[in-house]
């Protein structure tokens, strides 16, 4: 069941909803409903008794199973601040950096150059999970250091991917933005740790997830304590070998229905292929994308991993300007044109 | 392996070379490559003096399983005229129609709603593969003649699927171009028999057909002597169920690197979904498709089949002026930017 | 709506229905029951009236999309006779032969072998469907022959692929059993035509069809007039590709429950792995289907197509061998062990 | 590389190797050959030099990225004990039991009945990763004490999930066998930590897992010190959905030809269908498996999660019966049949 409730009696109302809903043995939470409100998911029905408290303007039984993230519970977007950046907005977001952090020097490099083409937060993996034991597995804690040195010097918010509940206290120190890697989005555990992080999280989805498994995960975030989760799609796994996974834009438009939370894309491995990033990345921007995560580097088949899906900066330039450009059209173009109308209706 | 040869001495030269391969027991088979000169696919390696023939400007030992749909063979992106219009060009072709023919009247509505709002071709089903024996399966050669009648009134070129090689000539006799659906791309007599219709054929892909499928698919056609050919991408088939298929848009950039052919996409059937075509078709010209298939209907509840995926005549307005606007502006984009690319180099 | 009517008014109670359920305008189909009976499938429901004739035994209004397919509408398993050999029965069929006929002397070499290794039926694929069209496509007519000639030195009933509605009668003509390939499952002008064809029907799966699209296909040879449907799984497509295909047992135990025709599974291509087949044709018969197709060759790596997942004649013999005791001990078994349901009843 | 060092100078020489590549940087990890010698894998080649040690009887230089799962290094099958049951042995081991555990008199109940139909250790979910945070997650270490309390009373050794590195140890206090889940197959820091847990571990199959990851994924384990890996095969997404997953024993075959590792099948989860697992069930030992997982429960109905795959105990008696037949009929029948033999050779 999800209940709102009005801005003047949001807190005091609130609060007894969700002490019935306990008293009751069910799961409730409140969030804000981004105009002053504040709307409640539970987990099972309410008898009318227990909503009888001023403010509840609409009460939806009939719902999807995630309770938090459902645009249902609450009508306006979600915007996500992240330093100075915020996700969700007019703008895109363009996370760029190297796959893995590199040296000090390089990554303060390339996020110089980064930042000039144009993006807005740095990426770089400093825990790296590989398919081998024997390759490398990032430089840890050290990584993370860099990262936050390359922020110093370039003002870049930084994102950076933890991988188990004993990190996540670590990562969050260090870190702007946690991100939770395609294989770790059914991490139940690391979900919860995050839940209660105080830092953005951003969810890739799982490879082989549907949107629905992927909002319920974001749910487990939610409903842990933290309102800041960005979904990022990153490819599905198909039958289909000519790209190293299926980057499924179709997911973009469709979470615009089903939830409130910003949707970002990585191309990079989407696709898996350089040749294809830039145009993927201008596909999902006009899909609705709220931002772009892409790997960089300034000579791809030096870096550490993933040289083959990783682009130079120029291209990172280009996709800027014109996903910027690209974006500023499809929003300032009118959704009705009056002349035409008139000629096509029934 | 692929010759090419130059202009001066193309029809000879290629007339030699043929020769010399039938008689060493070896498929070949010549193209224009679009600049006056001659392209020739060889399944199978000649010797050297079987080449030595005057104008052979280039031989390529080692390339892809399809020989003539291969960019390797021709560099200039092959254009398809149907009536008025190019498919391959600046501009996007939009294909737009019922899924199945209505009655004469509504068709002929819709025909000229379609163009109103942008439609440079008319879509539309005489046989309808169905799923079930039970379902209704088109107007057969009535719905042609419909369709042939809509193109008289309206100037609007039309295209509609054939489902078997007996089909072929008939259906080629009313239609502008021939539709080859999803189900029937590796129905390999039915595209035989289209490559020697003498008119243009839309190859859709197969919903569970890799890329090298469907142009070993095409290369069918073509090599059965039909040059105009274009591919089109309508979903295939992953685990996700969310969406009827999945639009994989992934494929418009790869068949771009691959093949000289005109790539289109089909957001209604990709996604199965009316409130996502829109986003879908945007982000499909954003990936650079020269055009769009859509499913459209003044009363999308009221038509014959695949209601759920058909949007109406305003939706298909805004995409058409958006997707115009957005191709032109992508055109317009300088692919580099020398004020800023200074800073990025490394 | 499913009716189905006893023995005694069979015949005269179905005419009256079937002209019942044509004069409102639906579609109705009668079938055997195999037990003396008829049942009808009508794609709509007819009112009581229409149905006040005598003999109906029961009425069924809720139902799978299938009409004549479904287990709903008979109860005994449907026997197919190809020659002396009864599909569906105690004993499992055994389909063996190379994958595209071979020369003569070769084909009836391998019939030979293939009838003293344990093969009940010869298979040979006279029309390939062929990925390129530069690949050998198979002797055509010619390699009918040879069959028709394998067949009348061994006794061993034939089965061929068919690829087009104008080959089916000529394959007809030659062939015991018509087999349709994965390709063309959602052929549907040819389904409509084998229905016609007189001969029994081996519908491959199409790889990426679902059970109920399956079986929907079948329901077209069904509702044109012919009663003897195989279905063969052959392997569907998925993200793994260590193996060909993934051979999906799964589907003969569900068949079982949706179906009354018969089940066979084809490892060879359900694996595209020589080492793979014989555990897998053991396990596709400890699942529960009515046989087995194999490719096999005296010296599979100079088949002329599919050498790679082609197995000897001595692995042959030993699937036979030890398929046939499998499936005796599993028939032989009791379901229920007195002396120990005792112990494990809550 | 891969080397092998003969029993008589294993031990020193294995020293020897494993400090000549740590001299070079490189990863290298020893593990029994099964037969008295050791056998070595290193992530990179080792010049001549490094090799020139006593009992050195092989060097592979080529061979697959997993080191010490690979078949190659290892000619015997590896043999698991856990307490009293010996995996991949001639006998299957059957593991049963609830999904979740129950209450303490249910789970004893259930133990006891399992024992009676033939089960050979028992399982039980304490920890529960559910999809919704919401739905009931376990008992937890609770529920690992009933577990613990089942075993002395039935004998049977346990095996129950652990989903994160730092229950690891808290888990292998309680139980005789870890699972790692299918969502938690490429969770790297799990695996190493489990790799230390000096227990043996099931790995499940990730559901959109290659065999190769897989493969990888036991390689972690392995390579962290842990010798005793049982892989399962639970099924993997496909676009099927007439089952909830689909079970792919093509996976059996394959891995005995890969790995010296067992294999065991589970088809609960693998069909998601109560009706199909026992099918499946007997498939699975066709395939070669050497066991199954069971979910069983005397009123799957009642049962805390899971419901629609579990199956009452008496099928659990049958499965265990006619599978212990069906593998003794196939482990007696002799390869060659020498009479039939001559008959069949070209």
């Amino acid at each position: 069941m999800l209940v709102k409730i009005a801005p003047q009696h949001a807190e005091s109302s609130a609060a007894l909803i969700l002490a019935n809903a306990r008293c009751l043995g069910l799961e409730a939470r409140a969030m804000s409903d981004g105009v002053g409100g504040i709307a409640i998911g539970v987990s099972g029905d309410l008898p009318d008794g227990a909503l009888d408290v001023p403010g509840v303007t609409s009460v939806i039984r009939k719902h999807k199973p995630y309770l938090l993230a459902t645009r249902e519970i609450r009508d306006t977007p979600t915007l996500i601040q992240v330093g100075d950046v915020t996700i969700g907005g007019p703008e895109p977001v363009i996370m760029a950096g190297p796959c893995s952090v590199e040296t000090e020097e390089e990554l303060i490099e390339i996020a110089r150059m980064a930042k000039a083409a144009g993006a807005t937060m740095l990426r770089g993996g400093a825990f790296k999970p590989r398919t081998s034991p024997y390759s490398f597995q990032g430089h840890g804690e050290e990584g993370l250091r860099r990262l936050a040195h390359a922020r110093e010097i370039t003002g870049l918010p930084i994102i950076t991917e933890v991988m188990e509940p004993d990190m996540v206290e670590m990562v969050a120190h260090y870190s702007d933005m946690l991100q939770i890697g395609t294989r770790n989005m059914a991490n139940f555990p690391l979900l919860k740790k995050v839940g209660q992080a105080g830092k953005p999280v951003m969810l890739k989805r799982g490879f082989a997830s549907t949107i629905e498994e992927w909002l319920m995960s974001a749910e487990y975030i939610l409903s842990h304590g933290n309102p800041d989760v960005v979904l990022c799609e990153r490819g599905i796994r198909s039958f289909e070998t000519a790209t190293r996974f299926t980057l499924d834009l179709n997911a973009v438009p469709l979470l615009r229905e089903l939830t409130h939370l910003p949707v970002i894309v990585d191309p990079s491995h989407g696709t898996g292929k350089r040749s294809l990033v830039e145009s993927m990345a201008l596909a999902g921007l006009a899909a609705g994308a709220d931002g772009l995560m892409l790997e960089v580097h300034p000579e791809p088949e030096r870096a550490m991993s993933d040289a083959a899906q990783t682009i130079t900066l120029d291209v990172l330039e280009r996709i800027v300007r014109r996903g910027r450009a690209l974006v500023e059209l499809l929003n300032g173009q009118p959704l009705l044109d009056p002349t035409v109308t008139s000629l096509i209706t029934a």
